[in-house]
């Protein structure tokens, strides 16, 4: 069994974490922080889990945290992770960081998005992005692993299938993303008070969100050249899952057979992507409270343009999900474990 | 005082328009019509009306019709509204249809599109498009108007400034629109069942649906060139409003400077559009309700496309509120009367 | 025209007097003030307002409010309306307030359930309690006018007439209500964030709710003797409304018909009451925007239960469309003005 | 491994059953069936589910069903169930109805409440009813469960221990319940139309409901005397859930320490009833997903009223999950198991 950590457990992403590594027969949950002062139990923070579950939310010193854990999920605001995962990797442990701290290889584009400096360059080059379709031979046996956004996921395992296989266009490249508000966080604001999401429905940071250049360094690396992409969010009211509309520029002669023969190509040995295929749309219903990625799409023949649309659970494929998924690939357990029937 | 009736009053877009109605200074409703054979008291269909309206919507035949009424608001579902319009216009009435029988110029592309043929062609010729912000003039004094879709008139008011001026290319105009579910009526079907769309989202129609050519027509005319879209329409988990997100590519050289001028150009004397400037973006809850359309935009220099955002009630602007902002046009009512304060 | 000031014009029951106010033809808002310090326009806060209304929010200092109004709204935290309403009275102006500072009678149990000191019970005894249907005729050239709570004028509505004509017993009176969430403001907390509130529904403040003996006070006075209720509240996921299901006792003999005459007398004068009769249950989309306050009723013979429901719109007959109400009452304006058609 | 089959899988009960099933280590599911003609992948019906599993919904003849299945669920519509129980018993078969059809011991309740004849009286003594915390011993190696309805779940775990104990009166009860729109199932109609329930709640059914025989049922048999209740159930804009207020009154001397006592001696070594003790009240949120039942209290002093609040997933303790329960309770099975961690 091998002892877990989560850090900074009392978020949204958190209790998704623990809810998975409480299903997950190879781990144990060796410490859940917090850095408010009460401890509480978990079942306060997750009143749905069961009552004979018997773990605590606390501070934990680095003393402790480095005798009872081997490896840490880092659930931690960007920039506050920097400083954790160096202390935790001196200490030799294996880190899986949800933050975007160590996402982007270029520091500087870290701090144009983010607009602050970046404080540990030096283990950007150790860490490996964790999109586990396209990068599991780098995760296995990884030290840290850089999870990935949740927009940046949807959009990606969209689109790099057809970049890497040349089937479309690197320019004009758009995805119209719409995500539910637990995307947001646990922390209050005017933007995800009730009364005045319900009902409600619009854009925001329309070309300038900081997951644009996660989405732009892995659609680069795909396509061998920098690719960039015109990014609009829209925030959804309602709890969970990212619909990505992504309009691609078909190149000349590339047929609707070929597209789909490059996501069953790319997909269908993949445990957590399901390509619907031609003309079939994933909805967000299928795919909350699981750790898929569905993809459907469609070649529309008048305009040129190709419409994919993939759906994932922002707190699962997009966060906590795939962040298990890793874990296991990194570490050799099977790669569904934990991540089965919701 | 001027006798209007409603024919099918009993959808969505008719219990708008008695709404309307009822508050609107020089006209009464003198017939409210349905093919269900009770009649039933206005409050049965809509309990929130005050409990002194003396109304009943029950069957008419053409002649009370014909002897009651003056002008007439067609709420009849698509390819329904062709032999009415013709008795109607054939007895000299006034004629606001909402249907999509008359929108398209061209009746092979509506017999493409809505999967019919078109019995009433003579009469597309006498139906002037009642987009009011751009046909104004026609639609003075005009007897049969053919009220916009919803889609269209939300995508259009966001474009056709633009083209007109000629700001931005023709090709490759991508609209992603995300529409409240009233839009589809009041007709029963599991993807309005609430236990299905509650907290889910999803494309549907993709490349494919209806309204597509009628966006078409209208930025062609404003390009003065056969102009295409991809259109994708979204289904949001919520009552009202249609917020369409718009991708056009920028013609070299135009500023964002350029692109405003010709929004407020447009719209500055515009009563019920509000252009919000450069990087403000409306929300579906600031027009909902109203007969508005709010638009924003960005222009993203890093990938030269512009982004344009609008929003609309589409039951009000997208339907009942444009029919009665063309009568009020149609006879020289003040524009605004009966659409003022919610 | 009446100058009306609003004090306190950031929050939900703010907007819907302003909204009113716009529409009512014998007053003109004179001033819209705020503790924030920059000033906003009054479509920043309202963005549905339409464009060309010139109105700004913003800090007033006492002796410009005395010049520029003559009837003030107060929409200001418990406690705070206190010291207020001692300058504006000093000064002569006529206060609707609608705080809960002077709604009860008995300076103690304002203390008891508030758990603070009221500090100005000299005006107590000034104070209308503004509960329209009851009390019109103290309101009519009242100087001070207690607007009542939310909760208190759905559950009055439903029973005093019952209790005056001694119809049911004044023990077990129970009173279930459950209200959206605009009732709790725009103050952020965990209970209104989105993603907690979706999808969820529990009570709070279960038999411990500060409007209880704001009930009783109506209650005692309806039935001449000390009358005490259980009332539980519950949170709605949803913005707007306040259903109230209320369980009495039936006075032994009385019957359906009975009921029906004593609800009937009651209020078919009333303009913003609606009796539905028997076997007739209200529902919250049916009340809200608007003032209505709808009453429907089952008698169970099998246990001798008498079931009430009624159903009012929280943010107006709940609290600024009943303060219009009584301002109309108060100066002898129509009862209806600016309250008509939503 | 059991051979199990679920007979009409098609709707809300039958999905959730496969979901339970297919996590059950004892059982493999041998058929699932619908009346409609063609056979579809169970992936179609639920999305959500991985794609490697390989099960068809299709109809199947009762030849087929006898050879393939040893344990029945039947998700049929009430009245519907009767002559499909008559032949599977006939065949030794075990069977678990989730319908109403053999609830009832009182035939002529049965008639009175459901307004049809019942044609299979032989079977009602056979059947047990499956309240798994109260009937655990019948329900072992019973060979006819009549799994409970939702409401009656939710309301009788909050009662019986305390008229059991006797602390509180057999009069007066009052069962105040509101329910997610899944309880209502598949079918389509206006009332569970999106655009119709979004947003709005009411109270339906008013002491007519058909499920409070039953609940009166449960309380007679815990309080040795023929018990009615007053019950109310409303329909909440959500989809999974039912909360129950429900009032009883104190007898004399009770305290509330003794009501603490009833419902952990009750409920301790339940697995599937968390007691929350006084002034601590359920939510949905944390119950929906699981097969748990929720229940706090309060004691007002003030008016002798004891408040119990219960909290259910309508489709899992309030359907299929009781009905998993009681298959492990019958056949000897860990009674957790299928329904631990979501």
């Amino acid at each position: 069994m091998l002892n877990c950590a989560v850090i900074g457990a009392t978020g949204y992403t958190g209790m998704e974490l623990i809810k998975i590594l409480l299903k997950h027969s190879y781990v144990r949950i060796s410490a859940l922080t917090t850095r408010q002062k009460e401890a509480l139990p978990v079942q306060t923070l997750i009143p749905s889990l069961p009552k004979d579950i018997d773990l605590v939310i606390r501070p934990h010193s680095f003393v402790e945290l480095k005798k009872s854990s081997d490896l840490f999920f880092l659930c931690l605001p960007h920039t506050e992770a920097m400083e954790t995962v160096e202390k935790l990797r001196g200490a030799g442990k294996i880190v899986i960081d949800l933050s975007a701290d160590f996402r982007l290889k270029d520091a500087s584009a870290y701090e144009f998005w983010y607009g602050v400096k970046h404080r540990n360059t030096a283990r950007i080059q150790e860490a490996v992005y964790g999109l586990t379709e396209f990068f599991r031979d780098s995760i296995r046996g990884a030290k840290l692993i850089a999870n990935p956004g949740c927009y940046p996921t949807g959009a990606a395992l969209g689109i790099v299938p057809l970049l890497r296989d040349g089937l479309v266009e690197k320019e004009g490249i758009i995805i119209d993303s719409k995500s539910g508000v637990s995307g947001a966080g646990k922390k209050l604001s005017l933007s995800s008070h009730f009364a005045e999401l319900d009902e409600n429905f619009y854009a925001y940071k329309v070309g300038q969100h900081q997951h644009t250049p996660e989405i732009e360094q892995t659609l680069s690396w795909a396509s061998g050249r920098k690719t960039a992409v015109s990014f609009t969010p829209h925030l959804l009211p309602l709890k969970r899952g990212i619909l990505s509309t992504i309009y691609l520029r078909r190149k000349k002669g590339v047929t609707q057979e070929r597209i789909e023969q490059s996501f069953r190509k790319a997909y269908d040995k993949e445990p957590f992507v399901r390509f619907k295929g031609a003309k079939q749309f994933p909805a967000l219903k299928d795919v909350q409270q699981t750790n898929y990625c569905d993809i459907g799409f469609h070649f529309d023949a008048r305009t040129d343009q190709l419409i994919v649309v993939t759906a994932i659970d922002n707190l699962l494929k997009g966060a906590s999900g795939q962040a298990v998924q890793n874990m296991n690939v990194c570490l050799g357990f099977p790669e569904q474990e934990g991540l089965g029937l919701w």
